[in-house]
């Protein structure tokens, strides 16, 4: 991990060539490292709290000065109990996760001794540029090294001493492992990033983790492809036939478990049938959590007929701007539509593409949503808060991408890696297939060994079977 | 497909709207169009060649004057016997793939009751930018159709009467089936492109076929995702083992078999043990096909030793500039190199990551160099030539990619789609989980039935089986 006076481009190259060699490491070697961090981030904790403090009475001298708010004070504080040791606990959940490289995910007989496979591998170098928690570039690092990628990391201003003191540690450990150092590059001042945005020959893919204002600019000012989502505009369509007591639970829970997610519910639509029927019972749980509603002319009629006055009285109406607003706090716009159709319409076009739900005990007004949407997740009878890699079972997440190539929705461990396609053959030529020549074979083959074959040994035996003793033989 | 005086704007608009209704088509809906289309392109022959007699003269014209290539003229030629049965032939070939969306991929229980499926389904709108060929709109409005996306198509203006005639039979022929005209849109003034590449609100994915500049200029102007290659250098390690028979056909035939092809051989990398055995035998053949060599020092003292004088007379002395540059033509750079070390980071630092090979009877240096080389396609003793979706077994390629991300190597049917999360649940919420809640189940669930289970009753069935009958009732 490189803390340097290095320009870009050296940065660049470095972890270019770092990568060439961390991603060709066994899965022991590279889970070796993730362990040596670990232990080297235990040892090392007194100096990691020792250089927050210093962030911590930056950002505070800050704070009172009006030029940071009080929660991202908060998020860069290390010290809170339980926060370092979660950290810690994350790069081992990383390491014990399944390598997800050199997986082969399909195989095709071309021909006799001709065998095609492509074989899952690192994506090569990642630009991660996130926020002021210091925490991640622990998190971020594990999931690089797991993956066989190199990172170039770029934290928050504010958090630069904790970036420093973990990143000396970080690379103290490597020191000590088989992946080297350069394939963890922290860069902590800003004016680097347009450059290192300019190096598409070495930098494979960019992962902006923060607002849609640093996602926006990062895509308009790159060629390097990057992963990302600009906004979480969520959206739940209720219909009449869902029960009043499940649909106010899954409400409760997207717009208020955590407002600030990018998962939260930001526009409830509502069926005709359900205005005055399960509306009012969602309003008033809503109402009582504090939450502001902003409701279409429909559902504020329904509303004031079904509410008593002093609740109907907190009602507010809705404006068109409503229905394309991220508003990441306790306000929730209402929306009547006249069915299913046109709830899918009103999805695709406002929505951020990112989750969306349907709460119906319908399965054809199910399956006519679930096929349409078009974003990221799309849900049957639960709440968007479910977006979640951990939730999803992927161990830990990079972000949620609401791209629409690569990968989509919670990313783990998976979306950091691409394929290679190899072939294993025996001197067959292109010019000996096709009109007049022989022809292809294309099956299929089984690739389920692969995965039941866990150890070396078997591994070793099916290569052999797969290659055939005779290929080999001129 | 549109063929108005439609802004940017309004063209990409409308292949939104339209992509939405494609989406949800069935896959006996989709493959009805692509019949459809194909028999009124059979039909309406006379009409298109008229049009494309056109386009010849005014190209012969240009080519008189000396603006336009002769080898461009001939590739405008849909007249050439068998081209346009073949391009006919194309449409039904597509059309008789299997169906690439609305697969499930992944499964996972997340509770009970609580389902999360990976479900394959369309990428959106694609901007195509393609050369002069007018066949290719027929293939990728069927590539396009199949895999339920709509494109936007931008030609070579050379081929302006041929794409008119053809884009109006395909409007036609979509206007009887089910699939909206507006899927298809073809625009045909250069000075749109630039507009659209603008739109990434509703593009999702541009794919330049063309030359180095041309994905350069598509890459640096836009922030939509770009899916190509820029460049197709070629490289071939021969080990001293390899037998000189075998090795001669492989070589002959990665660089004489279609020079100006990207998967063409463009360097040859040789171990210093073959420089005086297969070497000479390998540079005897491709002397005798016309192909120039470029050499440095070790190898052209080699081959000066080994060569009868009139074919040591034709060898040449390679600059460092050879190892980086894609010749498109009957030239080959050989440079010796020490070991498969020196191989692996010659090809990492100066191929195109495109496709690369190693020659060789040693098992342990070809696992080396299959893991080590960072390209797209990695092949052990076969010709670079077999990086082609038709020869992969795809069925047809919307071309090759160099991308790190989404889609690398031969692009087929599979590259055009992307996936959805789909939770089907009953009432379960986010908040239920985690400490000191339910515990996540997590647990893979079987796909390969999804698969076995062809027709609809089955896949009916086996819906109804997995959302449980528990799940609809409240």
């Amino acid at each position: 991990m490189s803390l340097t006076n290095a320009t870009p481009l050296e940065v660049a190259q470095a972890a270019r060539t770092g990568s060439r060699k961390l991603a060709v490491l066994s899965t022991g070697e590279r889970n070796a490292a993730l362990t040596a961090i670990h232990n080297a981030l235990a040892d090392g904790k007194d100096e990691v709290l020792a250089a927050n403090i210093k962030d911590l009475e930056a950002a505070n001298k800050a704070a009172a000065g009006g030029t940071l708010s009080q929660s991202l004070v908060k998020r860069l504080d290390l010290g809170k109990k339980g926060k370092y040791e979660d950290m810690l606990q994350g790069i081992l959940d990383v390491r014990d996760l399944e390598d997800p490289i050199n997986k082969t995910t399909a195989r095709t007989l071309l021909d006799d001794n001709l065998t095609l496979s492509r074989i899952t591998c690192p994506i090569g170098v990642l630009l991660i540029i996130f926020e002021a928690r210091p925490e991640v570039i622990a998190n971020i690092s594990a999931l690089a090294i797991k993956s066989g990628n190199a990172a170039i990391l770029k934290g928050g201003r504010e958090s630069n001493h904790s970036f420093a003191a973990i990143a000396s540690i970080i690379s103290r450990a490597l020191s000590t492992t088989a992946v080297p150092s350069d394939c963890l590059q922290l860069v902590q001042t800003h004016d680097v990033i347009s450059d290192l945005l300019k190096l598409d020959t070495y930098i494979d893919l960019c992962i902006p983790r923060g607002g849609n204002k640093l996602v926006r600019h990062v895509k308009d000012s790159t060629a390097i492809p990057v992963l990302g989502h600009a906004d979480g505009i969520c959206c739940t369509y209720l219909c009449g036939d869902y029960p009043a007591e499940k649909a106010t639970k899954i409400i409760v829970d997207a717009k208020v478990s955590y407002p600030a997610g990018c998962n939260a519910l930001e526009q409830l639509l509502v069926a005709p049938d359900a205005l005055a029927t399960t509306l009012p019972t969602i309003a008033e749980a809503l109402l009582k959590k504090g939450v502001s509603l902003r409701c279409d002319p429909d559902s504020l009629a329904a509303l004031k007929d079904n509410l008593d006055p002093h609740s109907a009285a907190l009602l507010q109406s809705s404006t068109t701007q409503d229905y394309d607003t991220e508003f990441l706090d306790l306000i929730l716009a209402i929306k009547t539509v006249a069915n299913v159709d046109e709830a899918i319409v009103h999805i695709n076009t406002h929505s951020s593409h990112h989750t969306d739900a349907i709460l119906t005990l319908s399965s054809a007004a199910a399956e006519k949503f679930l096929a349409a949407i078009d974003s990221s997740s799309v849900y049957w009878n639960t709440s968007t808060r479910m977006a979640d890699g951990q939730r999803y079972g992927f161990g830990t997440e990079v972000g949620i991408s609401t791209n629409k190539i690569h990968s989509r929705g919670p990313v783990g461990l998976e979306g950091l890696t691409i394929y290679k396609w190899v072939i294993v053959g025996d001197a067959q030529v292109s010019t000996e297939y096709g009109a007049g020549g022989k022809l292809w074979k294309h099956e299929r083959l089984p690739i389920e060994d692969e995965d039941i074959a866990r150890n070396a040994e078997e591994k070793e035996l099916l290569r052999k079977y797969r290659i055939g003793e005779g290929v080999m033989s001129s």
